[in-house]
């Protein structure tokens, strides 16, 4: 019913609204750049994607929290290194300076702080802000939808870390959304890994950068970058890259990198790699380790990640390549707001729910209803719009989903066609003889089958056909 | 587990935060003013009264749409009056000038011009803004939801009003906020009133917000506003005061005010009691008639309105005096955006949802269970941790809601304690004799029943139970 709204992309920027106070000609409405309308199918697909992701949490047994869509702008500073300029502030129209949340990982920090929460394994679904440059064709929006779990707290050694993995697991399993692979790493590996390699302490996160770009570039690119633009030494870049071309299946890859000793005898490597070692023991007590591949070239961009990174990829070409989750380890965010909750352990991942809704948008198109309604309640005949209104009156109380069209005294192939139209499996028609004769046709639309039934028995007669 | 959040109230505006790019020194985070955590109780309650309030929705073959949190200022511009200084703007960034939404109204005829949308039985329920000075104790806030359900388009006479209405009833039935009752009147019939009392035309809007105040003052008081503030002849104020301090019962109201002919002799009046006469017909026919009363003094505020008029009041005093739902029909909003929407009907009902929360969180405070979880995998003895996570993952397939204690070798009584702690029903118990037999032990907390059932039969054992 309601068409998508195309009208943010390639718009110009700069163009200050001279209308606004003008009042009387105006030029048609618009919905601001980067944003969208959800329509009727949208909302049924969002709806239905929405119950998958909230049922897998449910199902582990997390709770829901929710927060304010704007936070003191203290609260995000210094939290998203560069990409702070994409905050949305709010004006200072006196009182506190406000913005509107860029993630959710920082406003769950805030709350465990403020909160004086301990352990804790909550889900968290709600739209955050971005003012980048719009790209609808990538989906990339102003606004969109995150859908986060997390365990903080303190739980036994990489116990949260699998759970956390399994529900990202289950989530991509059960959402139409084609094949994947989880990339798994570890922060402390990168780190041994560039350590044993000789990268210069300070260069670390430079380097980490580059190593990041290994998902979308050949390594001959990297390499230049690290060597030209970062200044690496060549040999180091060269040893770097020995390291990062290696992915595989999990025990394969913690075996081999367990036989090197330049790395086993780095501390940081050996706290990694029992930290695997536990996590894929876990993970195939969960029986899903075969989805994930242990890649050393997973690096992740953001500071705050202590520990297992992961991202999961798409491996259906036509779905086209990229992240659909990810998450990590990040011990320290909380203790930022609050010394007393420092060290407080956290663990999770956010589901890239927009392209899931982008993918089940493309697969489902128009085919899906945007009602759930089951019963159509229909006339012949003059007179019947008070019939009408009663039966669906006794239905609604029967919590039966019915529609009567809207028309007073609708003809019958009108109303035919509106069930039809709208995939209402059931018709039930009154006339001036079935009100005489206290009954009324149930009409089942896929059978073409009519029959007629007592009016005192409808209610708890579609209740069963309805329950099969 | 999480508390909730007052701070806001009471609260001193104007101390600009200082320390926004100090970094290291930091005070203790808190929520902006007027803006609220929810924590996992909360979030249950929500969820329960938002599965009510789409349950109905749903049950009458609406559709969902949502829109963006902010819109171009200019869509806001010239609909709320003076209530526009409350608006929250967002900073002017370069690029499009964006105010948070006020309400769902405004963004719901935006998106119906935009998108040319034709008939649309829509529900819409998400949060809107209001830099109003909050007031916790009275359940307001600047940032709280809206549920708003709407009928556009063109349908026979009354048709849209009469299943608002019954929305609205079935709703306020469901909810469990005690007694109500919903107070109806029409905009041309108040007009049509003080034309006949001979309030001068340009004094309407002024005399009818006047009137607005009936549900909190007395008469005497209102009189004095009328002849005092406004200016009104004494004789002219006694003869509104003769008609606003009529209500009843519909049939009964309508028969008295169609034996006034002076009122008869009004055009509008005698439209105005037509559009009533169709009304109470059709919510007889849907049953839902002995939740009215006519009551002339209802007047409601916004300007937009321009047929049937409603607000729905608790009639339990211990909860409180108040409205819960308001609405009415507003035909021209949609023109304002578009001149081809011109005369595009609406009609629609706001379920004031925050006070059916503070409702609900009052009467089932802590009894909510936070999560769903049906069963708790435990263990008795050294080395069941791979057990217990197996066998979590097998229920976990089965779709059953479970948890383990993410506790290494957990002891019995931790356990026991934390499924109780948490109602969990079920708990799954395995050892090492249980794991050498295949066997696993069910204990049934409610009736401290234990059973011995074989692995392989488990997840359809405790789905059969769960399903009764």
């Amino acid at each position: 019913m309601a068409k998508k709204n195309n009208k943010a992309e390639g718009e110009e920027e700069g163009h200050a609204p001279d209308n606004v106070s003008r009042g009387g000609e105006r030029r048609l409405p618009k919905v601001p750049k980067g944003a969208r309308d959800f329509g009727p199918e949208q909302m049924a697909i969002r709806e239905k994607a929405f119950k998958i992701v909230t049922g897998v949490f449910k199902r582990h047994g997390a709770v829901s929290i929710d927060t304010p869509v704007f936070e003191l702008k203290e609260t995000l500073t210094g939290k998203y290194g560069e990409d702070s300029k994409l905050i949305f502030d709010l004006a200072d129209q006196g009182g506190e300076i406000l913005s509107l949340r860029y993630d959710l990982t920082v406003p769950f920090a805030r709350f465990l702080a403020l909160n004086n929460v301990g352990n804790i394994k909550r889900y968290h679904i709600a739209r955050v802000y971005r003012r980048d440059q719009p790209a609808l064709a990538k989906g990339r929006f102003r606004e969109f939808y995150q859908c986060d779990f997390d365990m903080a707290g303190t739980y036994a050694h990489m116990f949260a870390d699998s759970e956390v993995l399994k529900v990202m697991t289950e989530i991509l399993d059960e959402v139409p959304i084609g094949g994947y692979e989880i990339k798994i790493n570890h922060r402390k590996l990168l780190d041994a890994m560039m350590s044993v390699a000789g990268v210069p302490t300070d260069k670390f996160r430079a380097i980490c950068s580059s190593i990041d770009k290994l998902d979308k570039e050949t390594w001959a690119f990297v390499k230049d970058e690290m060597v030209k633009a970062k200044g690496l030494d060549e040999a180091v870049a060269d040893a770097v890259g020995e390291f990062v071309r290696q992915n595989g299946q999990p025990w394969a890859m913690l075996e081999t990198l367990e036989k090197n000793e330049k790395l086993t005898a780095n501390a940081e490597a050996k706290t990694a790699l029992e930290d695997m070692r536990t996590l894929f023991k876990y993970l195939e007590a969960y029986n899903c380790l075969p989805r994930f591949s242990f890649d050393l070239s997973l690096a992740r961009g953001l500071d705050y990640y202590t520990g297992v990174i992961y991202e999961a990829v798409l491996t259906d070409p036509s779905t086209g390549v990229g992240s659909i989750a990810a998450g990590g380890r990040y011990d320290g965010l909380v203790g930022m707001f609050n010394p007393r909750c420092k060290d407080l352990p956290c663990v999770g991942v956010s589901i890239g729910i927009e392209r899931v809704l982008a993918i089940m948008e493309k697969k489902e198109g128009s085919n899906i209803r945007q009602t759930e309604t089951q019963v159509l309640v229909a006339a012949v005949g003059a007179d019947m719009d008070l019939e009408r209104m009663k039966l669906a009156a006794e239905l609604w109380a029967g919590d039966v989903k019915a529609e009567i069209l809207n028309v007073s005294k609708p003809k019958m192939d009108k109303q035919l066609k509106y069930a039809l139209d709208q995939g209402i499996p059931y018709m039930l028609i009154v006339g001036g003889d079935e009100v005489a004769q206290g009954v009324v046709k149930l009409k089942t639309l896929a059978e073409k089958k009519e029959e007629v039934i007592p009016r005192g028995e409808i209610v708890v007669e579609l209740k069963n056909r309805l329950a099969k």
